[in-house]
């Protein structure tokens, strides 16, 4: 097993050394259709993965393999999923891949076997939302439950409130209609809960309580915002937390409660942002759209996360991951942008956000060393085709370079559409879609300057069939795995979030009235808490 | 007036040259009780803007006045809501000013008085609205209007989506319910409209089409899209068009047809970004809250507007506009996050996302020369709290710098709150506030590296009593002036978006047919076109 603790920073690696010496590739000198059809590798679950238009060409492509060698990309994902300790700050292992199906052998702590612990968790979610569909499980006053309400923040909330949005659409074609409808609540604004609660019915709606600590300040408060405003309604028989389901870790004070419908457990292996497919995801998405489309979702990203052991050519998340370290640290572009063409991941790329930006925000090594080199980018996005009428002015002709990363799909989920001059609405959106490529690679010349566009902005393209759960199980692992291979390549930690720490301890000390410093607490007088 | 072709290159003015002669001010060293009691300006609309813990001290800030005089800021924001032709690109006046307000004196063209007629529009929104509400206007088969469905994009879509999700909690508790649902399709994706339109009631429903140009192949597409959803139900004396008013310029397709219930204006002086305080705007928002609370938004806006022509050292928007200059010049930070303390905020980010990149990624200055140094930053940005469970790694921890801009309320919207552990939701929420502030500045020491924060991460605070209509308006406007000052300072023109045209020629090439580049081409192919 690779040890951590013994990795070479990126600036160490001679093959670095050879890829700075590279000149910038320009895309539009290099895009060719056989460029397309060649630089184009399966990604799993039925999605594709074309670099066409990025900026590396074979001789670097060639040079990235070998930096990836060098790091070891290949020896530190097997030891990840064969139970190292990837997590060395936390000296914790790294195990959301077992989630989806094993690779390699099977994971034991303390004698326990980790993979039969998540399958028997994952069973008992499909098993509990079986029973609540059927009318088995029902409220305290005897109703069945119609709506399930997730209150949990940052991986608890931005993951599974992705997916849901992501698949309202196919479980709408598959089933006429979701199973239950599924909301959110997560900031401790308390204009959040009340919104989500305004006009909720307290006999049929399911609360779905998450976090891994149980002791996150947010969602602690809003629980007992959910059965205070359930407790208003006065309605003879109803016992809040039987409506009520906690996902937590078998430690935690959740965990211990018997007032709870039930709960469903997780483990430290598995970090928040990295838990869509642990049922910090699956019982929201179980009860919304049935056990057998969260399967799906999984077995989409299982088949991603074995494309990830392949060989570098033939690895779409390792060539996604070079390409993106080419980009930070040869060509020195600070920000990438994610563009879905599919409305339904409207909100994938504020997962992909914390996803990257939590993982890889770091500037520090493995072995506690600050690193000379920039490190995890700003991530933002918006689906196209809105963001071409938004901030796709920038990326055409601002004076920065914003490395893309465009998904798309060659059908639409609902199957509902309508042809307006001669072409349907899906082949609008992936006309729109394949322009886009074209015109940031190619640019156009023009004796206005104020109408020329200077071209050679590289993207990349993710692509499939349909956005079903396989291919969005696929794309939410293929990006969990090229953020891994990043932080490998850079010699960090994408597996912990100290910086998250010292918010929270200002913050209680505001609020329990313990010392702050004077500047500070003139912030507090001007917000109106002193 | 000034003439915006004779404008100096940042670069030229002699004040920049003195500024980037400072030196990095680090926010902690100078971060105290009294600096955050005087670096804190009214921004009308009742809101405050505190640059307490931005990167500039007092000798920078004269410095950064005397760049603004230099560049004839308030000389040009004069000359444009006079009338100026401050758009130099498409010839045109940018008076969206005037929609909310009069500054200065009344503008005509060609002896028509725009003021008389933006104003007469806005009251024939208002009185269609009161229509509707009292049921005088009704569907094509009698019944009620419940439900107002807008139609756009880009501009059309992000302002009045941000603005009317900010506006719910607020109409909430004014009325008891907002007086009409509101909903919104934007994207050419067949999904969007399907998922919007899945269970909708078509004699119920009234949809606002807003196309300025008459002629956006997004919305065009989707008002078919939508007239055959209401055909499909098959209601005797349904008349579909009689469903929709249309938001246009008078001179558009749209504006000629007899077929809708109705026709609003706006004209070529009201930029897409800057239309949320026009009918662009204003007839979603008044039929779903009422045209009293829009008349409040226009005049919260106008006091922000009006704030604007105060001198440099009393003026938010000036300030805050020179702070970004320096940030994005001096310091050569290229990326902005906005970070709104309430959840009613939650997709204000992305209006500011099209409004600054749309407005200020632009490479070519007003006399079309390129310029030679960096213009708009990438703007993002999602509500805290949950942002400190996400992306706030790697802007506390992170190798790069981001500026971050603070927004806070003292009071929530709804009024509905709990007392957890002796504090309220709203209270704990300005604890997280205000520690971040801190904890950005101040950062923290520790043996282990990876637990120490570096600090010195510069940010600025809006904030107010509550997000009010009136509030909502000032904070939009306050955004909107900021960026047009910025765009002042670059010498680049704010107001048009030539960027946005290439993607569009070649979208229609490849839906006609028409010759295109071979590996646009084989895309068409990836993506199941051809």
């Amino acid at each position: 097993m690779t040890d951590p603790r013994t990795g070479k920073n990126l600036t160490e690696c001679d093959s670095f050394t050879k890829l700075s010496s590279h000149a910038l590739v320009q895309p539009s000198r290099e895009l060719t259709a056989e460029r397309v059809n060649s630089c184009d590798v399966d990604a799993g679950g039925g999605l594709r993965f074309n670099y066409a238009a990025s900026c590396v060409n074979d001789a670097m492509l060639a040079d990235l393999e070998a930096l990836c060698d060098e790091q070891k990309l290949h020896d530190q994902y097997q030891t990840l999923y064969e139970g190292g300790i990837m997590n060395v700050g936390e000296d914790r292992l790294v195990l959301h891949h077992l989630l989806r199906g094993r690779l390699g052998s099977s994971v034991s702590v303390d004698g326990t076997d980790i993979g039969a612990f998540y399958r028997e968790q994952t069973e008992r979610v499909a098993a509990f939302a079986r029973a609540v569909h059927a009318g088995e499980i029902v409220g305290s006053t005897g109703k069945q439950f119609r709506t399930v309400v997730q209150i949990g923040i940052g991986g608890s909330d931005l993951g599974p409130r992705a997916l849901a949005i992501a698949l309202q659409g196919y479980a709408h074609t598959r089933h006429g209609h979701p199973r239950m409808q599924a909301d959110f609540i997560s900031n401790v604004d308390p204009d959040d809960a009340a919104r989500v609660l305004a006009n909720f019915d307290p006999e049929t709606t399911l609360f779905v309580l998450v976090s891994k600590s149980g002791t996150t300040q947010e969602t602690l408060t809003n629980e007992l915002f959910a059965i205070e405003l359930m407790e208003r309604y006065e309605i003879s028989g109803l016992a809040p937390r039987k409506h009520m389901v906690a996902v937590t870790s078998r430690t935690s004070p959740l965990a211990k409660s018997s007032e709870y419908l039930d709960a469903f457990f997780i483990d430290d292996y598995i970090g928040g942002r990295y838990s869509g497919t642990s049922p910090v995801g699956g019982v929201v998405l179980s009860l919304a759209f049935g056990p057998e489309i969260f399967e799906e979702l999984l077995s989409g990203a299982h088949e991603a996360d074995s494309s990830a052991t392949r060989p570098f050519v033939e690895n779409a998340a390792m060539i996604d991951a070079a390409i993106g370290v080419y980009n930070r640290n040869v060509l020195g572009l600070p920000t990438t942008a994610v563009l879905p063409y599919s409305n339904a991941l409207t909100r994938f790329p504020a997962h992909l956000q914390q996803l990257d930006m939590e993982s890889n925000g770091k500037r520090v090594n493995r072995r506690g060393e600050a690193v000379s080199y920039p490190t995890g980018p700003v991530v933002f996005g918006e689906p196209g085709t809105n963001g071409q009428h938004s901030f796709y002015q920038l990326l055409h002709q601002g004076t920065d370079i914003i490395p893309l990363q465009f998904i798309g799909f060659r059908e639409s989920q609902r199957g509902d559409d309508i042809s307006v001059d001669g072409s349907t609405s899906q082949t609008k959106l992936n006309a729109n879609l394949a322009a886009q490529i074209g015109a940031f690679a190619f640019g156009q010349d023009h004796e206005n300057r104020n109408r020329a566009f200077p071209g050679n902005r590289p993207s990349t393209l993710i692509y499939g069939k349909q956005l079903t759960p396989r291919a969005l199980g696929a794309l939410l692992a293929h990006f969990e795995n090229k953020v891994m291979f990043q932080g490998f390549l850079w010699n960090i930690n994408s597996f912990d979030q100290e910086g998250v720490q010292l918010g929270k301890v200002l913050t209680k000390n505001i609020l329990s009235g313990g010392e702050v410093n004077p500047a500070m607490e003139a912030y507090t007088k001007l917000l109106g808490l002193r």
